[in-house]
């Protein structure tokens, strides 16, 4: 047929994801949706057998998308050959009673919506498990914490991952609250008063005020709509993708940050087993799976854009000029933050970090973040402040234009120092601060320990599966 | 100074948004944190009076910018200056103890937004409750439903309305559970690991621990990030941006279906009382404030692309190139939506329905939207189904011909069908039809009830006070 | 493989815009930037014999992807099993010379872009014609101007057209001038300095200089870029899918218009030959294809926020975190426009228009909009101008009260004003006024005269194969 | 009044900038459009005396803002209030014939576009000068490109500036089409068929088609559009949003690439004079500029979403809710770019480069971008291909590895060679290499030169004052 694939489904998406916005996929969630209904309604008297529904149970797996094209030729309308379809294998005529076009494809669609975000959901939750073992393993490592790009005080490796673990862990709240509330339009029928509906239960509103909430209940979603017209309000297709997109920010800092870190070598994203980077320059080692999660971040703007243009669009009941934004935006939303997670899993698994770099980077700029400690030093030691800071002062701008000219490589501001008579302090003493100093990392490693705790306090229970999951070999 | 104002401040915003954004409300601000931090710092043992704190706290609003423009002009540092300004007022000097710059933006630009989020929550719980009442009002007033912006069945204006309110109530729900879990950034120090503080409380790495907390519960807020560099993860206001966006989303659909009916007249948003059309063409009442609402959207939309392009761009500990962009995108997102929702407060309180002009579209098109009704009727009278539906069929395509062609302005398909012996219906048959189709409301009534229980309860309960909220005066 | 494709291209766009995108399209362009480097590394003296140029040229279209799929499983390197393939079909081993990986894939790209901009630019022009011939149709077909969607002033419906054909066509030129300056990035290297080229050419630069600039010629491109480091820059990309978006302004305006108008039976998108409304519901003919325009314009706009996030984000000689995103922006954002422009001259051709209900409507506001003409001609027949002013507000007042309350369904004050001596009007001078009033359309015909001018004497001539052009079927 | 500037205005626009869109300002323009509109209603005959026109010339820039509010207080119309104001200035009432409101409105916002456009033109044009100047002086400066973030080749400091460069400059041409094309509304009256022209000109539609034309010319306009409904269409608004974004794009990847070159000391945006880095910390020099150049692109985004959302929805004549958008948006982008062309520009003058911290980064990197050239002179000297390649790569891997373990700070890989008897290569030989090696710059020079023709040939030559232009001080 077109012979141009979606591109985010095919290279990138995984399975489980790419399941459930397939035509087959979507098919099967269509006759689940059919036998909740049926349910429904049968609980709440229509004389619907129970064997009809156990024998549409029977088939649902049975899809067959060659021959429902075939029943389309015919009938010349989609969603008659497929009820056709599922009646015929099943043997029964019991699906799709007073429901529209509309009843079937809205909630079909918030089900895939639904679906879509639970595995979701499993990995963010297996993103941060991961992220808190990494977090926890470089608990102790000191790092030059950087603002402005630079260096400003130290912090630890392991707190800088814990770091970007609890911006995505509010992400992940925030899908849990999504999950918790998110509500189906329900069988409001062509206008959304459920007129059809009503007719079937020969107006009995009792019954009908009923039947949404057990529709619902067999499908195991949360909530249900009251007032909706043909459609349901695209604010939820918005709130959905602006979760996405929020559930993107943490991979995406921390994969801007460690495209920083390869780029001086302190760490690198790593590399499979048996991939090597070129073998005449080994040292260049591309970040492409962090770029690429930058570049799922940006794909999801997009989607943003989009979702941001539909929510407020409505006209009356319900004309918002959205199929189209929606067949691609949904989709393609779901499959871009999917492969941002398994590509964010993959390097989590196998990101390597340079101590000796990160080391060495500390020990070059440790003198200048400790020229506040010196002076404190050097006054409770009797020096006068003012001359104390003036002489540190000219230490540390001699020390800088001189590595900046080159003429150094080493920082020696604490040689400088130690040699000054001004400040009183013997190179021991010198060396002392600098290894106090080095240490200072605050309350970083408790900070590592608070995050551990939530991962395995609360994700972990929320998602016990998570632990366990591992991502598919990326490209 | 400048003599460009903010528009939308200016414009648009109300005093107490104004006045959380303004130079002096965020120096009050400003100074609650202080007294907060010097409250918690007290109670974990640190040696500040309490006649201190009550003297900070006499002065809070003696608010003088040009004594404290003075004050930079010779310090040549606007937070030091501050920090004097508010020391001599209060004649202590207690403020400020182990936070760094910071420490202090960052919190008070959050209790900004905390503030704001109180606000917007007050007007759309206001919002609420105004449609609510409308929606009730218009509980039975029957109206032609349109889909693709063409009649589809009949429901009621109630209803719609109720729609518009229910999309709405869903954005609010976000509101509140993001002004329940709203986490701020604490007195994380420089680079995140809490060092000053640390150094302050020589070492005691448990009370401060529990400064954070102490801090946050005086200031009234739900909660504290654990793990942030410098600044807190822009994921946040990322969050906030798009909860305001989702805000928008039932007004402004409201709004542009308004702005619908106005164009024939089924509705107009109203004048406010004195106001006039223009007096030689009385007819030209332009719907502006749904157009604004409309256009407050927009910038919205225009916003959530900055704070878009802010989450997930974090350098190491804090580089994200966010200042100038945040000192923009926060006020003015608050100014927009804040003029929205006062704009539509407003259209609320004094729109106009035309329930005759809704009655005369409903009878226009009623008779095509009970084809299929009639069809029912006539096979169960004893015509033969495929002849009725020809004869159906036949009728109507002549009856949208003539309307189409102008031979004719009044729908006359009832007449010709009840002329029509193939159908073996009588004029009064026909007629006690087009009755019923009338009434057929499907569940609307029920629907609005439910809307309007819902606020009762549980939107009029969280914000006792929207009911008695009146807007400004608008442009 | 995958079962899920390209949503957008499958639906939506043309054969001709699926092929340039397509694996195979793609190919076929690499193969012609080949050839045009060897012909033009062959002028330039390098040793590549004419027959070896002719046998590559020869086998250009002998696109077998399952062949080259079997020898990058061997050669694990997608370039270098697409460089064997076609080496081997044409016998020689003379392509890629001095060129990297991006040397073929940046060209290729833009070679792609450039190739479906001259798709657009044929659409665009047959869009312009069609829309010209349609508005020289209905340039003196009366029609009530809306603003603020409230009746205004008399205009035509050639004019309305004309107007949104003037937005396009003014995308049109900007289309233009894209395609004759849209510079290439050319042979630059893996850094940008040209440096393996300067290798092969034995360090000639003033030969080297020369060889993009024959490049670029024979692949019939307009410029050459000259400072590139190992990508050109995003901004270029940001500059083509702005330039789509403004495309879709114009036809997303006029598909609003006609989604208004549709409503209320001013006009319909019409029906393929065959295609029907509901049979029971004839007047149920909504506008699917004018909404799936503005559903265009919305995906556009998503596309546009990820172009606007590469551009200027380069990180030194070329990381922009882009491939994923323009693998997917790139070809999506080519398909949606393909697919609005299809659809919207799907509409031209087949749009109906309802003169009749066109009239009848300015026969009901015109007595509003004229109000000011009969004050004026009161006054010159001598009535005293407050009091005549007085007796028309009075009136229209009336009569607007009327129409709203629903006691009229006919506009009657140019009756009330004809019995009101305080005018002075006969009922058949004021039946003139209105008939001269309905007439005054200003400039409107010569208006509509300009645009068909403007579209016969540029466009046309620019695009002379535009008129001859018809869209594919839509779904 | 309002105590909320508008940030960007009063921070960081320049006062030409500001001038333009300040209410004063405003007012100036929209005098010489009632100037421009008079003398071509004079030139076409209407009885406008000369000595009115020198009349009103004389007093344009008589603007009290004080007077003109006390006039609104009466006549409660600011249009009627700034007419009045003028004409009893001028002492003639001879302004605003046949103009309506919008007359007015669009055309006045559209000068002031075309007018901030030229102030951008000549900034943009002085950042090209400064830039050019700064890649000729860094011509030859030998640097370490990097691609994906890694060491990848070398260039120059100057290659990599005049690339940045070319991206402004195609902005720039961009800019130059945008300011040859610009259209403006004209004087299209209420639903644009200008019949308030025509009735002016008693129905002489030749004279009014040349009207516009002159008022264009006396604007000093290019163009005027033709067929307009009440507004001209927002897709102009929205190109002009985009070539604004697109002029930010070169700036922006600068401002990046510059932030990171600062963190690893290669450059620095420098100080101005007297200002200091924190005096304790002196390496510590933010890059606050470069950071609020990307800042800035960021809010044009934000800009861009919006101008993307009234592009394309315009509703009849003129419905397209855009008012308050445009009221924030247009100025907001235009004070966004000159902030950003005011930072730009002043890092241009102030940037420091740290030419041996440049030089020591290339040592480090090179003999790993040297393996390459080192096999082909082994072989070339006899040592066997695979023999050789297996010695480059295990001393190549062994001395990454050494690097990154810490176990050295220098890159010793030539030297490991140098003492490997199967290369066959001496220590000098290798040398050698190594200084060639090092500049091996291919083009790089070249580029150079003719990034900095263009500029002198081109730029400078449209914009003769640019080199002149210094910006003003920046906070």
């Amino acid at each position: 047929m077109s012979d141009i694939p979606n591109i985010l489904a095919e290279r990138y998406a995984s399975p489980a994801m790419r399941d459930i916005w397939s035509p087959t996929g979507r098919i099967r969630l269509e006759r689940q949706l059919w036998i909740a209904v049926m349910k429904a309604q049968q609980e709440l008297g229509l004389d619907i057998p129970s064997e009809a529904i156990a024998a549409y149970e029977s088939v649902v797996d049975q899809i067959d998308t060659d021959a429902i094209a075939a029943r389309e030729r015919v009938t010349r309308h989609d969603v008659k050959a497929r009820i056709e379809e599922f009646c015929d294998l099943a043997g029964h005529e019991h699906i799709h009673k007073g429901m529209t076009s509309r009843d079937l494809t809205e909630n079909v669609e918030q089900l895939q919506i639904y679906r879509a975000l639970e595995v979701i959901r499993l990995k963010t939750a297996a993103a941060l498990v991961r992220l808190s073992r990494r977090a926890t393993e470089q608990r102790d490592q000191v790092l030059t914490a950087r603002t402005h790009n630079v260096a400003a005080q130290v912090t630890t490796l392991g707190k800088r991952l814990a770091m970007f673990g609890e911006d995505l862990s509010g992400a992940f709240d925030q899908l849990l609250h999504l999950l918790a509330t998110y509500p189906v339009r329900g069988l409001k029928g062509a206008a959304g008063t459920l007129l059809d509906q009503l007719s079937l239960f020969d107006g009995d509103a009792a019954r009908v005020a009923r039947l949404e909430e057990s529709v619902v209940r067999h499908l195991g979603l949360p909530a249900c709509l009251e007032n909706t017209g043909q459609v349901y309000p695209r604010s939820l297709d918005f709130r959905v993708i602006s979760v996405l997109n929020e559930l993107a920010s943490g991979p995406s800092s921390f994969a801007k940050t460690w495209r920083l870190m390869a780029g001086h070598e302190l760490a690198s994203e790593g590399f499979a087993k048996g991939q090597v980077g070129s073998s005449a320059m080994p040292h260049k080692m591309n970040s492409r799976s962090c770029e690429r999660i930058n570049g799922f971040k940006v794909i999801l703007a997009g989607h943003l854009t989009m979702a941001g243009h539909l929510a407020g669009d409505q006209w009356n009941e319900g004309d918002v000029s959205c199929s189209v934004v929606r067949r691609v935006m949904l989709p393609d939303a779901f499959f871009a933050l999917d492969g941002l997670l398994e590509t964010f899993l993959t390097v989590l698994d196998q990101m390597e970090i340079f101590s000796q770099v990160i080391e060495r980077e500390t020990a070059h700029y440790l003198p200048f973040l400790l020229t506040t400690t010196v002076l404190m030093e050097a006054v409770r030691r009797g020096a006068g402040r003012e001359a104390a800071h003036e002489a540190i002062k000219e230490h540390a701008v001699d020390a800088i234009r001189d590595l900046r000219r080159g003429l150094r490589t080493e920082n020696d501001l604490f040689s400088r120092l130690s040699a000054d008579p001004r400040l009183g302090l013997t190179a021991a003493e010198m060396s002392d601060l600098f290894e106090q100093g080095k240490a200072n990392t605050g309350l970083a490693g408790e900070q590592v320990d608070a995050f551990a705790a939530h991962v395995r306090n609360h994700v972990a229970t929320v998602v016990p599966e998570a632990a366990a999951y591992h991502p598919g070999a990326i490209l």
